[in-house]
């Protein structure tokens, strides 16, 4: 039996679960491949830390050329994020001869046409199964099982830590800062927890949905990105009340030949799969012309199911060795050049919530500067008198955002308006952005 | 760019999504797999039908030989269902050098291990993500994501039927024929339902989940199987009031290197992800050692849904043709020859809803049967009096199911209890069966 060799840039936690499972699992990944896959090295930032992994000692360096350099090395597991100096050793990888296998969701999003670019030049495999939803199989049964779909529209709860925040919100009635402190104590989120809480992470994740989903490049300085820090607990309520959860998403659609890419927190129905979608777990739903509406439901980080994901790609590719068939099989599906949906096109419903001054002829006024701007009420609740104040919550029928937003800067101006509290974007299922 | 000719067995509900698919996804798939993909040959019952397809009449035809003698014909699409003559026709396709496509579970559950030798002699592809959960990809990630997984538990909703009738009880307090009147009604179940209801095609498709899943080899008669005919509304309400939903499910676990499969009427936690699957809708839960637990969840049948897995099957084995690979990425895994756990082997907890004599000593007499056998009640609830009988709702702690029904055929045999009127499992996530 053949043997291929691996090396592992990188051996935080999701590399410390490759390596777990490549062992504990040898017996079955050898039957499946066809092949031996030894570890061949491993690169580390302490060559001194004690590890408790079962490996030789001579296996880990703290030189990634000892990796990159090595021409035994077939496939390389790619571990360490960030763009730098993670993009370089891939692009070095292939250029060495090797496939690639990562995790990185920053580098795939911000490079990944110069990436694909390199593997195709050096026909090697690059796969990135735990790049989006840590566990959860999607960017394959995207490729495979659904590749003979138009892909209508993506939504992901893609960001665990959020998705945890607005889980303590809705149940426990906590606000967002007492949430995002439990989220860090349980180390759910970072002590700077900008990227996941101000949607960056999920931005880089439906950036490559979007490109596998509508086949054309879509990188994450492309999506459009609102994070969940002005959401309260008071919206939570009412959204459900009105019959909807508050959830994180990335939406992709593609509407017209654009495609529509963004994060923001959106109000979807309490009886729409995501909404029940708990805690840290992520799910991706997925639209298309012949499967219509599917779920993919799991664990979206973690050492072990992120694991999962990175070992399922490295035992496709040693088949692919094994074969000769690298870089004929997982190749760039980007196709297309579709241009991207300016947000102000977005046709979409809004909640939103304000405090005017409680006084006759406010809500009139207010409904005479939305009617100008062609946005249409579909409900009007008025919640609470605070003072000589009166807190409404508005809902919109569906208008494009450019003019809900210019009625919006003119309403702020109005002399009864106080402030406006809150602007949700509503998602109706089957909407077509 | 090359053409790959197809011939399809059967033109029915699936047959007519799959050529719609095709031809008007063609530009996709001709971009994606590199080949143009032709529908060569159709195999019809009547070729006077009219069909409204945008087929030429000429590619009809009454003969199945036509296409499994046409030497251009490299991918047999199988539709015909059931056992014969499909079983003759896919081996006569390998053995003519085609590669199959089938969405038949009929035919896999009871003869997988004869068609996958034959596609393994003449190394032809054989794909089938259709056969289970229709438009879910779960075969292919099986096989391909999740392959690093050693997995634990597969727990599936894979009978639209059954889970809308039991939907319909539950949301609307229909009793079992009434809801199945319904069904029928909508075209969801047929004249003669027995194999929905009776849980016979949800035991083909557990077992070729379980066979993928385990790596061994499971058929159809190796499934135990219980339908939901005996499922009251009662049931339905008591069960939410302890917390669970019921559903029918396929259940396949590996215990102790033994494989316990079986179909029948679960009692699952509310929050458990498959209890909020309702309608036609299948979802199949799976619990790997690295990946933890996954669901995914999407349309199980119908015209688009399925050709949906059906042509991204296609679509598959076309670049295996292109790249001369067929037979090598999608052999049969079952590698292992794991033995079949008997169901009085079962670890469970049970649901048991009694009537019994409305009088002193009763419930003692009752539990001093079940303490003989080793079963510990974890709750009793006396929910109705009718007349001088009372009904008694008893939740047993887990014990194995020998010894449960032992001490139910005692219990019948005693004088005050008038009829035990329903037993069902109960199942406990994360028990190990």
């Amino acid at each position: 039996m053949d043997t291929i060799k691996i090396g592992l840039l990188g051996c935080g936690v999701v590399g410390t679960g490759v390596v777990k499972q490549l062992i504990s699992n040898q017996e079955n990944i050898a039957r499946n491949t066809g092949c031996r896959l030894e570890i061949k090295r491993v690169l580390v930032r302490d060559l001194n830390k004690n590890r408790s992994l079962d490996l030789p000692r001579k296996v880990f360096t703290d030189q990634a050329d000892d990796i990159i350099n090595d021409p035994e090395i077939q496939i390389v597991v790619e571990l360490i994020g960030g763009i730098e100096p993670a993009k370089s050793y891939i692009l070095a990888s292939f250029a060495k001869g090797k496939n690639v296998v990562t995790a990185n969701k920053d580098v795939l999003a911000a490079h990944g046409r110069e990436i694909f670019a390199a593997a195709e030049e050096y026909q090697k495999d690059l796969r990135f199964e735990a790049s989006v939803a840590g566990g959860i199989p999607i960017i394959q049964p995207l490729k495979d099982s659904l590749a003979g779909n138009r892909i209508k529209e993506v939504l992901g709860i893609v960001n665990g830590t959020t998705n945890y925040i607005l889980t303590k919100m809705a149940l426990e009635g906590k606000e967002f800062a007492e949430a995002l402190a439990k989220a860090q104590e349980l180390g759910y989120a970072e002590a700077d927890p900008s990227a996941d809480v101000d949607g960056l992470d999920a931005a880089r994740k439906i950036a490559i949905l979007a490109s596998i989903a509508f086949r054309t490049r879509v990188s994450v300085d492309q999506v459009y990105v609102e994070g969940i820090r002005d959401i309260s607990a008071l919206d939570i309520v009412y959204a459900q009340e009105l019959g909807y959860t508050i959830k994180l998403l990335g939406v992709a659609k593609e509407v017209n030949g654009e495609v529509d890419v963004r994060v923001h927190p959106v109000m979807i129905p309490n009886n729409h799969p995501l909404a029940t979608v708990n805690d840290v777990y992520n799910a991706v739903f997925v639209e298309g012309d012949a499967v219509g509406q599917t779920m993919f439901f799991g664990p979206g980080a973690g050492e072990l199911p992120t694991a999962s994901s990175v070992v399922g790609d490295i035992m496709a590719i040693a088949k692919h060795i094994r074969l000769g068939i690298t870089g004929q099989l997982t190749g760039c599906t980007c196709y297309y050049n579709k241009p991207i949906r300016p947000i102000g096109q977005l046709n979409s419903s809004y909640y939103l919530r304000l405090l005017v001054q409680d006084q006759p002829g406010v809500l009139a006024n207010i409904a005479g500067v939305l009617s100008q701007h062609q946005v249409s009420i579909a409900s009007v609740l008025q919640k609470r008198t605070l003072g000589h104040l009166a807190e409404i919550v508005i809902v919109t029928h569906e208008v494009k955002e450019a003019d809900f937003m210019a009625s919006m800067a003119e309403i702020r101006e109005l002399p009864p308006v106080e402030k406006v509290d809150s602007i949700i974007r509503v998602e109706s299922t089957n909407s077509n952005g």
